[in-house]
């Protein structure tokens, strides 16, 4: 019952996804079973789905800790309880981000030697994408926790990603080891100290160029980052419509110039990359943005089955309990 | 002696100030006599200027407090001491930042009230331009902190920008009033409670669009955000090259909107408005890109003169005392 469009996108990218991969497994969904059935075909299609009933939705204003005391029987709990009862080997879902994170960590619990789970997001550069971990999720961080991103992230990125010792760099306000809030001074050092692929501190004008491929931050600066540059596009349009009043040649250059900025701006836009893994949890728990669409369900659900045959987080146990 | 051009640019901005006023003001070159000397006209020219030698000079990759201990006659240290006996009303430099702030505050003072003097910064926006303050110079900020650069940036933007009751706004995580890291949630009841137009949180989605005149959040976040918003523009430039690979025809347009594109996203080079001020010290210090161009300096002059007109340490006393 995630995101605006559900349950409609939901079902239809679930749906694209166990065609295009002919059944390779099952969906379950999660949700109130009427209005389940609507979005579903009405004669069987053969496909490998099956559907639990669940009451309640989290909307999207709803605060977390709240709604899932109150609302029991939401989507969103009972998905991943299936999931933390074994009925299902990993959880999607375009829902409350703070809900499923919040869930997330409740039901399934952390890995051991994770002191806080993370998300973290894609962000284009020029080298393809890099991973900003926390994204938001945690806000107030102390060093330990933001070693434990940079690690996690640099996991999951080897793992899906396929890149060998990913670079991870620590976002400070300058590139010299000395640099930083007290909390990116520490963290510098318990990075340093780690068998990561450690560069150092990157500074804001790095994320965009690829200098690292995983990004560690708090929540706070992450989240703030990662809006800021989901704005870019829409600035530019207003800015570029108000530089294009001259002449008729600049007009329709401008109009031919549309369609190559979109699609040099498309990656900016991060939901593209289909989800982002809550880290740090004994389980898989994908969360997708609102405006998801089938695609990007489908994309979601198909990472997901990725990261479970990969077991991305024993490695992180492993990691964290060696060092 | 600051900035990479120097004193090139900084003797040519001066002059031009100078000419396009009339002499309405003097101008008081601090440096080695000898090589200011080599920049100016050889025989007397009729301008309002004079020469104070200063022997040493603190470079960009200086750290600022050793700097400022070891050269004691640097151009920088000599040029606020002048301003603080009275032999000077304001302070200009596009030098090593750090040893600018330290210096005003070590030799100027800060203002009765002030806990922390800042550096703000300009960033383009729909609507024009905002202030982020902090934009580096405080990395560890508590809420009273925030409230003071809420208030100093107000002051500023009202004063200088002629905009009545700015919009501050509180860069966070999400709009609702409970969001954030400690520090901002704390931040935002001080300046709640104050007389600021305080619109509330902002997310960093709200920057571009010109949604607050001032922005408040620590010199960590601010200055990530800084220097992110400069990269975008050669960022944009490589994204589009690898769009336009396609016809003839696209290569054309392409080549007749870089000039369009080049102008719209001319504005995210902050360094443009010339110059940033130290806000909370007694004085008027401001700092310039280490890129300035003549033109910036003439601008930083000229905004130094007004600010010191303006009197806008007295207005911030004033206001930090009653509230």
């Amino acid at each position: 019952m995630g995101g605006d469009f559900a349950p409609t996108n939901v079902v239809a990218g679930a749906l694209e996804a166990l065609r295009e991969t002919d059944n390779r497994f099952e969906v379950v969904f999660v949700g109130p079973e009427e209005l389940l059935r609507r979005e579903l075909p009405s004669t069987s299609s053969g496909d490998a789905y099956s559907i639990v009933h669940a009451s309640q939705t989290i909307d999207m204003h709803d605060g977390a800790t709240a709604a899932l005391k109150q609302k029991k029987d939401s989507s969103i709990a009972v998905g991943i309880t299936l999931h933390r009862e074994g009925k299902a080997d990993a959880f999607v879902s375009a829902g409350n981000t703070g809900a499923v994170m919040s869930a997330s960590t409740l039901i399934l619990g952390r890995i051991e030697g994770v002191s806080r789970p993370t998300i973290g997001a894609f962000f284009p550069t020029v080298e393809g994408a890099c991973l900003i971990v926390d994204a938001g999720a945690n806000v107030d961080c102390r060093p330990r926790h933001l070693y434990e991103f940079g690690m996690m992230g640099s996991i999951y990125v080897q793992e899906m990603f396929g890149i060998d010792r990913p670079a991870v760099g620590l976002l400070n306000i300058g590139e010299e080891d000395s640099k930083g809030n007290d909390a990116a001074k520490e963290a510098f050092a318990l990075l340093k100290a780690s068998k990561l692929n450690f560069i150092g501190n990157i500074e804001g004008r790095d994320i965009l160029p690829g200098k690292a491929n995983v990004v560690v931050c708090d929540g706070f600066v992450g989240n703030v980052i990662l809006k800021f540059g989901e704005s870019v596009p829409s600035f530019l349009k207003t800015r570029l419509k108000a530089h294009t009043g001259g002449g008729i040649l600049t007009k329709l250059a401008a109009l031919m110039m549309r369609k190559t900025l979109r699609s040099a701006l498309k990656s900016l836009d991060y939901e593209e990359h289909g989800g982002v893994p809550v880290l740090g949890v004994n389980g898989v728990s994908i969360i997708g943005h609102g405006k998801s669409t089938p695609k990007a369900f489908k994309n979601m659900i198909l990472k997901a089955e990725e990261m479970a045959k990969k077991n991305i987080n024993r490695r992180i146990q492993e990691a964290l309990a060696v060092q």
